[in-house]
């Protein structure tokens, strides 16, 4: 059956979720050894991997008050700057652990004097083999469209930092209600989005919008759409979508809004209102779509344990959705073009 | 005529840029008060501001080996996480310092004890009240799609990335000389787009890619293209391409490239390769446009001065095919749809 890995695993995530929490001891370690850098934390990482990276800004943020920022690699890598690593915390997110120019970079701001973390699914890799410290995804995954070791990243990067707040504790309970929010939820999910993906099987382009917490939730569905079911989807924050990409709206334009109950709905509500004057069809997904009145669909989701921990059971309409385009679309999501499970290059 | 304020714009850039170095005065005590933070630079900004701040994280890290970031603004300004602002330099670039959550974020960051430093066209405005210093970017603007405002945000940074690395007096030498190479280059790059943009008068839907220091241009020829043409223009890194969106070109999606002669080249080399096996249509211009072999049109552009400087050249082929497939689509690129010069809501 077309796009069945991509399927199984999108159903597997909240026992990878458990996989990652069983291994506890793991990370009591390395949440000691994070715990001591409290000055940057300096996240690198492509794709899927990079969508996480945007969520550890507010997971760092939030949870213990530290900046954590999306780093150039290329900064680094190819222009050679000679950047201070020796207050830095690097974090390199990898499925793989085999992107190159994130092993690069890991290698100079371990010369540098960072402290260097690997996230990664393969203990043996050359990312972690380059990093002082690795953090098993626990979430091998066959699909080339990630999907639960996109979820096990954000879970893992919620531990960090609620490692780096003292917090630990909290977060795992948080964690481990999470996997079960998810896992009732995927069932009314999943056929809320089909009668979605017929209505939008001629949809070849979308823009998502999500802010803050929800910014990785909206650049991880834009991708999946894109991977899976070749939309050319566009992520952006609720504000950017006014300054500019507004003018290009139309009603053969949806825009997909991921709206949670947290502090930033007033600000996605307004942009959302003005996707909706210049005529575009809206999408609304998550906890609060019954909030975005100018929505035609939504596909709301149940409330995550924690507020920062909504981007776990916000990105599954999304997931679904992208399942249930590509194979309206006759397309198979287990076979996307041009790509593969590893990007070794550029 | 459609789009003569836009038109005109474009053609002011060379003046914008002198007159901002003749009020080099204004920069000597702005940059001795920059020199003496060294720790981050937090940049907020929305728009083509956010774009020239892409290019603040090179030319900080190139010039001065200082870490600079574009900051999350709702993490501060919608959550309110108490994070550390008193190692922090803030700048924040609006044209016309009214954007409300950039204001906001600056009043937070000043509260705790940032320096913080507007970039406006407005010394009067809202941004500038608030901001301790404020460096006036001399390019007042009509058009809704900024052009000399973005060149002379782009001159500004770099003129303070000098100031940290003690080479102000470099750099304006060096910006000088570009203002020249944007004049000489105006009227052969006016002619080049014109036939590039009856080719691509259907096109509605386009990628463009750059990395690095042309990063920046690569996300406002995109923004240049969604306000004034109403085409989905996606912004991507070269790398990013290869991770997911690789996927969704064919023949009908073209993919703009920025390439200019710098250490990234050979990444965005490889990315072109890739979309052009996926049988996209290969559109290269910059100063190496020449090396992009796969390309179908080129649009060549001098060096510019210093390479670090090359994105004031670089945008010039977007920004005057913007105004050109504007035209050849029946769309006035000054009375863009949706859009207005103040964006001051969400």
């Amino acid at each position: 059956v077309a796009g069945e890995l991509f399927r199984r695993e999108i159903h597997e995530q909240p026992a990878a979720l458990r996989d990652l929490l069983a291994a506890g001891d793991e990370m009591l370690e390395i949440g000691r050894r994070v715990a001591e850098r409290p000055r940057l934390v300096r996240l690198v990482a492509h794709g899927s991997s990079d969508n996480a990276a945007s969520f550890a800004v507010y997971a760092f943020g939030l949870l213990a008050g530290w900046t954590a920022m999306r780093d150039s690699i290329s900064l680094s890598v190819y222009y050679g700057a000679r950047l201070a690593f020796d207050d830095a915390l690097v974090v390199a997110l990898s499925q793989s652990g085999r992107t190159p120019d994130v092993v690069e970079y890991v290698e100079r701001a371990r010369a540098g004097g960072a402290l260097t973390l690997a996230l990664t699914n393969d203990v043996d890799s050359p990312l972690a083999a380059t990093s002082e410290l690795t953090l098993p995804l626990h979430a091998p995954e066959q699909a080339v469209a990630a999907t639960k070791s996109y979820a096990n990243e954000l879970a893992a990067l919620a531990l960090l930092a609620g490692s780096a707040a003292g917090r630990e504790r909290m977060v795992a309970e948080a964690l481990a209600r999470t996997a079960d929010v998810v896992e009732a939820a995927l069932p009314e999910v999943d056929a809320a989005v089909q009668p979605l993906a017929d209505a939008l099987a001629a949809v070849e382009r979308m823009v998502v919008i999500g802010r803050g917490v929800e910014y990785a939730t909206a650049r991880e569905v834009a991708l999946k759409l894109t991977e899976t079911c070749r939309v050319a989807a566009d992520a952006l924050t609720a504000t950017d979508l006014a300054h500019g990409p507004v003018a290009a709206l139309d009603s053969q334009f949806p825009v997909w809004t991921i709206a949670s109950e947290d502090a930033v709905l007033p600000a996605v509500e307004a942009a959302v209102e003005r996707a909706h004057q210049a005529g575009a069809l809206i999408v609304a997904s998550g906890s609060a779509a019954g909030e975005i009145r100018a929505a035609v669909h939504r596909v709301v989701t149940p409330s995550a344990p924690l507020p920062l921990l909504a981007p776990i059971v916000s990105v599954l309409p999304g997931q679904l959705f992208a399942l249930a385009l590509a194979r309206a679309k006759g397309l198979d999501p287990d076979r996307p073009e041009q790509l593969t499970k590893v990007t070794l290059a550029p």
